[in-house]
């Protein structure tokens, strides 16, 4: 069975001033084409400790990915170092140069001798190319009788807008190659419904099954029930997953799942995504009238490129006056129910939707904190209206007096998202 | 000189379903604290490797910062495998298990068995009390034959926002005891100026200074010179740094220095601050009117605690309609120059502020891709206006189609904030 090892280099990483977030992207694609990883290490510029690093990672595992330390500057050892461990003479890499020069020309940059030593390749190293940077990604693969074996080395550089791209164009079809089996995801999303409860319900089919594997996780507004199958084809996979996934729905924990998703999909919009496609089904557009949350649900809808045959906009109602003079909230309403009632919910909703012209508006007003809890309506209380040409309803969620003003705003975010969902599901299937 | 290692435990950073921002948090306060760093490892809750683990990092440094696998389950195997290592038999501590009782009683929770055994510590052991879950902390030193000496083991749980608070409380403080100086650094924040360009200016000042020392470095949307100062008493540290903060005023970058920050301060949210501060001396209000970035920079200013008495609200205008129905946008405007165009721009801006009532307002409006570009206007290309009693100003910017669109919005919310900054400066100035 073949293992794999991460190393980043970079003395940012150590100082804290960036956050590894590489090596979480490489760890998941590892686990989906099924190659077990057992160390991350974070090394600096430091020739001695990198090879050391290196020789440690070599004893342990056949394959090792390094990341960063392939810039232009003097700072920059790992092909240096790699090269000695590997006994492979860097050499001038016509395509790396030609490439080099290429970046630079379409740049209208000029390119400096230092930018050429890039293009410096240990021998017999295969080059990945980077449509993003400069420096270009090597793949090494040797006979090392120090470490018995056959052993490859991947160098990435470490920008991540240089990386993944990098990754999934040259290093994941080598993976996929090399891997003696195919690993396939598929996420179920679910909402309204705990970790622990959702593992209750799946506790027999958890235990029951070995291929594919069924573990519910937790995220920070949802709970993900990952299915994972082992196969020979993906064809064969996606059978495996789609059927259980059909078991799955069949049980209590059925009515909680508003979306699935792939591994290769971006699981953290899911929920924006189903969103925008239900009112795309529908022919409805959609506008927020936002108070605590000031903005973040339209930029979340905003996020997602196309979205502008959906979103007509919104309104942030920060304060008080907006609320009446933009969006027609009544004076009364405020001073009999206050700010964070449901009526006036009710009102930034209908007035949302009038204003923009939009199908359906969501609106949202609580208390984010820290501050400005009462006993009666402590920090975490939201209430939510949700507006469309059948009506307007309301509700209040408690999300906690415990939890930080970030996170209450992102859990308001999320269930502004599934109210959409569901009043759109209930009113206007199509 | 003691040195410092950090291993974070846990299978979900091997298969990538989180990102290790506990070991960047650690870097960087160790960094505070003037305790150098050589390696980080991550391994997963296997006893053998987390051993092995935990005896390579022993055999390098005095001090071991352990994160994760400290908690109730079988899995959690952090504190059992420290105990082998440091021959200090797990016993209960009377004092935890007073805590994590009280922990759940506060919660209105029965606990369980397995709760209790997180009250289980190494002979020896301080606890480190942990307000935001149930996992206490643990410090044990204790001198190894083994290893040569006294070692250092701090054990911490791994969610962030049970992590940092107890860091914060109880790991700094003794690290600050133990630290042979003060080490302190002061940000100067800098916005239109590229890192190399600052790297030019400051090029004598960094080869002649030793202490403090002088480093710039680039972030997203602005760049930073940290100055870094290394002395007996904060006091002393300080007045350094604030001489050489004096002296970098003085040359040719001084006039792109927007903000000041300690590396105690959320440096991130340094830009939304200052524009904060500006509107309160000044008692402005301030509103948006968001196209491209829909809500993002309304979104910036709500996550600022606090900031209700300077945000009014906004507009997320998306459509062309919303633009003229709320905005008040000229249908003329819109056909003769278009949404993305600073005739727009303007009045989005000046539309803002008459229906908010806010002091000033700012607006954008650009194409953040992958679609809508032209040759005329390209992808990044971004207009704003800023509106005031004093008029309106407006300006495009450029961000460049190769980027993608979350970075274009983001570089274009930063952007705003920047063109309030000076338009306040310049024209509010107390």
């Amino acid at each position: 069975m073949i293992s794999a090892e991460i190393i980043s280099v970079g003395t940012e990483l150590l100082l804290g001033d960036i956050v590894n977030t590489d090596a979480a992207f490489i760890s998941k694609k590892l686990a989906e084409v099924g190659i077990p990883l057992y160390h991350q290490t974070v090394v600096g510029d430091n020739a001695e400790r990198l090879e050391s690093a290196i020789r440690d990672a070599l004893s342990r595992a056949d394959i090792l990915i390094m990341t960063g330390g392939l810039g232009p500057t003097c700072d920059d050892i790992t092909k240096n170092i790699v090269s000695r461990v590997f006994s492979a003479p860097l050499t001038m890499n016509d395509d790396a140069a030609r490439t080099i020069k290429a970046y630079f020309d379409d740049m209208g940059r000029v390119m400096t001798e230092n930018n050429l030593s890039q293009a410096m390749l240990p021998e017999g190293a295969v080059m990945l190319e980077n449509h993003h940077g400069t420096a270009p990604g090597v793949r090494l693969n040797k006979t090392l009788a120090d470490f018995d074996g056959e052993k490859c080395v991947i160098m990435l550089p470490g920008p991540p807008r240089e990386l993944e791209p990098m990754w999934n164009e040259s290093v994941m079809p080598y993976l996929r190659e090399i891997s003696p089996y195919v690993l396939y995801s598929l996420n179920l999303h679910l909402y309204g419904i705990g970790e622990s409860a959702a593992e209750a319900v799946l506790r027999d089919i958890m235990n029951s099954s070995e291929n594919p594997t069924v573990a519910p996780y937790a995220c920070e507004a949802e709970v993900r029930v990952r299915i994972t199958a082992r196969a020979d084809t993906l064809e064969e996979c996606r059978n495996v997953c789609r059927m259980m996934s059909d078991r799955i729905r069949m049980t209590d924990i059925g009515k909680y799942i508003f979306a699935e998703s792939t591994s290769d999909d971006e699981a953290s919009e899911v929920m924006v995504r189903r969103m925008i496609d239900l009112c795309r089904k529908n022919s409805l557009t959609v506008a927020t009238a936002e108070s605590c949350t000031a903005g973040m649900i339209a930029a979340r809808i905003g996020d997602i490129p196309g979205c502008s045959d959906v979103l007509e906009g919104g309104v942030v109602s920060y304060s008080n006056e907006v609320k009446m003079n933009v969006l027609g909230v009544s004076e009364d309403v405020l001073q009999k129910y206050g700010a964070v009632s449901e009526e006036c919910a009710a009102m930034m909703a209908e007035g949302a939707r009038r204003v923009t012209g939009a199908g359906i508006a969501v609106s949202v007003t609580g208390i984010a904190g820290p501050g400005g809890g009462t006993d009666e309506k402590p920090v975490g209380t939201v209430c939510f209206g949700v507006a469309d040409e059948h009506g307007c309803v309301t509700s209040t969620e408690h999300f906690g007096s415990m939890k930080d003003r970030g996170k209450i705003r992102r859990l308001t975010t999320s269930a502004a998202f599934m109210k959409l969902i569901r009043r759109i599901s209930e009113k206007y299937r199509t």
